[in-house]
């Protein structure tokens, strides 16, 4: 299992791709042609705001797209983009929206894509979102093995079309659902009426998820640090609209992920759950939290994950409070925030000093578990491609590696183990 | 300095004060006396709501009145209070509104206290404001040394009005500001609206607070665990607010403090802001947070603080994260969930291992600097109750102790000190 000649099987959890968006047109149903077009005509505008209010850089973006033109054909183009993959070790990846996020370039129509929100116009959000999927679709099947491709899917909008839409998307190959992060003036998500939707979204087997894109930017009058304080937060927030109103105890088949906005946030926020549900002697028919039948730690282990691109050593170190297999790996391909090109590097810095196993278990079969890749189809990807241990620096005698954090392993969740905190960190 | 003989002059940063709510009624102006026995009226039928809500449970919140029946008259009788401080050992206190938040039978007018939102009627809030801020002058006359009052500030009013309130707070005696954690449809807290506002506050040295309260409860469908999951966000939001619009750049004697929300959330939060300014070369002319001048943590040792009720073992734990002079304890007297009437076992329990000079910076010298405690006439008060390190189970011997916390402590701010993660927990 840990045999350091083996190579990792890498599964990004975190990619994006997308159209330049004035080609998704043959995509969109020609009632919608006209809309397109307009909506288009304003898009010059959009970006033109974003650089008077400071939050983009027109010359580091230049740079990185003169740096980078070849590679970032890969964000629409099938074959470029597999040999990006191939070039960073990835056998496979989750396919978010939006390969460009710089410049907004790939968006997909009426904003369907990560900032996607529920205070569009649903019918043009749906519109949006059936384009994006139909592309999207086409996109995956070459090498389907290799991409799971996650669609687009307005949760807000009328149920019946929602709950349509998920069966179709299955039908057409993508692997996963991704839900906007606010519900706007629509019913927050602990309402019964998404009911179907979970329901529909644990029978195909298709992880919901969100993504860090929309929050209340009017509310920022232009201030970047506080849009990028609680960027992760506002994604994060579902979690626990779901988590107490029962959605994980009456659909135990569903799972959820937040995507693209770190995990540093989870280990004190599990905590934190957890200690109000013991303390209220959660699960007693007085309780207060009487929705659920077990610990928050309970329904995040069996259906809660976080897909995070380009974790901190901060974040790994602290996988034992979150949960080694709740952690999935993702390069952010071909986002600049990501580890492409660079990824080989990036792994060897992060994970020199990680147990094989634990390595093995976060940047990939946990992965494969959560989306159902066919491991043995990735494989043969995997030998030709993968990284092994040694290529991570990683020791082949993993004996002093295994101690060094078997403290931090032992405390593990601490209000479990009968510790008053964590321990993180190496050492005896 | 670390004498163990020495009592600690041990200063509660969040207690609460307040009269039984229709007792306000003479420091109400009378214009506004029907509304308020209009508003009386309708007291009750919120409360039968809460309990169907099942946010309330009827049978613990009658025991917790029975057992503490005389002590909880201390919440608005100055000489029973004076009686509960002695009896935990406190020697002072910040006092915030609504000694009941079990039953909210002490209230202030019109919604004024810790519930107090942007939402309210403007004219209705500053009526209650001013009512509550006379009685609570009044209320800390007696013993003045020993009471620091937190007038209660409705700051998205008319700014003239709200400078008006700082210095007549001031003026009759009161210590420091308490704002809304939210501002609703008003401007957000980055607005230069608020410059005169924090001016005045930093004139007056009034520590300006947010207080966990007030939520957006119609989001929650009645779901307590949300509420609870997200409670320490919403008074903790101004904060970032504050900082990345240079509010503390731009008023360096602003002191801003988040009370009653812990300090669970702060470590990772800190680590990430700084990550976002180092990150983006701060403070050059082409940064994107040209605001500032320094990290978010140089605002931090400078100007903010949390005051924490009944921090938790784990949360003192990262003191070194946070900062130790940036913790502030609190008893939450007479909260259900605060350490009072039980504070001696309490401090025990949470600080035996925890060294005698950073002890007594937590329980109360960091709070007489905030707040402007005269610790001359407060230290005849704290030989009479005070507890002495002995007390709270603190070796004689401290080298042991000092040892035992020295790798988290060099740790410290892990992203300044050169380290990939934090060290929490004692060990060599």
């Amino acid at each position: 299992m840990t045999d350091p000649t083996d190579p990792y099987l890498i599964i990004s959890a975190a990619c994006h791709a997308g159209l330049p968006t004035e080609r998704y047109r043959p995509y969109l149903e020609a009632a919608h042609h006209r809309a397109f077009d307009d909506w288009l005509g304003q898009r010059g505008a959009r970006r033109a705001g974003a650089v008077r209010r400071g939050t983009r850089n027109e010359t580091s973006v230049m740079k990185w797209y003169e740096d980078n033109e070849e590679g970032l054909r890969g964000g629409w183009d099938a074959t470029q983009r597999v040999k990006e993959l191939d070039g960073d070790g990835v056998a496979a990846e989750v396919v978010f929206p939006d390969a460009d996020t710089v410049d907004g370039g790939t968006a997909p129509p009426f904003g369907a894509g990560l900032d996607a929100s529920a205070a569009q116009d649903p019918e043009a959000a749906v519109a949006g979102a059936r384009a994006y999927n139909r592309w999207l679709a086409e996109f995956c099947a070459t090498d389907a093995e290799r991409h799971c491709g996650v669609a687009v899917l307005p949760v807000t909008a009328e149920v019946d079309a929602v709950v349509a839409e998920i069966h179709r998307a299955r039908e057409s190959g993508l692997g996963a659902l991704l839900i906007p992060a606010g519900w706007d003036d629509a019913a927050p998500y602990h309402d019964r009426r998404y009911d179907p939707v979970w329901a529909a979204a644990a029978e195909t087997a298709m992880p919901l998820l969100t993504h860090a894109g929309a929050v209340p930017r009017p509310e920022y009058g232009g201030h970047l640090g506080i849009q990028l304080s609680e960027a992760a937060w506002w994604p994060a927030r579902p979690l626990w609209f779901l988590l107490w109103s029962g959605a994980f105890e009456r659909h135990p088949g569903l799972r959820f992920g937040v995507a693209g906005a770190g995990c540093w946030w989870l280990p004190d926020l599990l905590w934190h759950m957890d200690r109000l549900y013991l303390g209220a002697h959660g699960g007693r028919p007085l309780s207060p939290f009487a929705a659920l039948k077990r610990s928050p730690h309970e329904y995040l282990d069996r259906q809660i994950f976080v897909c995070a691109t380009a974790p901190t050593r901060h974040e790994l170190a602290r996988r034992y409070e979150i949960g080694v297999d709740n952690v999935l790996w993702g390069s952010g391909f071909p986002h600049p925030e990501g580890t492409w090109p660079h990824t080989g590097e990036w792994l060897r810095r992060a994970f020199h000093d990680v147990p094989v196993g634990e390595t093995r278990r976060l940047l990939g079969e946990s992965a494969a578990e959560a989306f159902g890749f066919d491991k043995s189809a990735l494989v043969p990807v995997a030998r030709r491609i993968g990284p092994v241990p040694d290529d991570l620096g990683q020791p082949r005698n993993q004996a002093p590696v295994e101690a060094s954090w078997r403290r931090a392993r032992e405390t593990g969740r601490h209000w479990l183990t009968g510790f008053d905190f964590p321990f993180v960190g190496v050492g005896e």
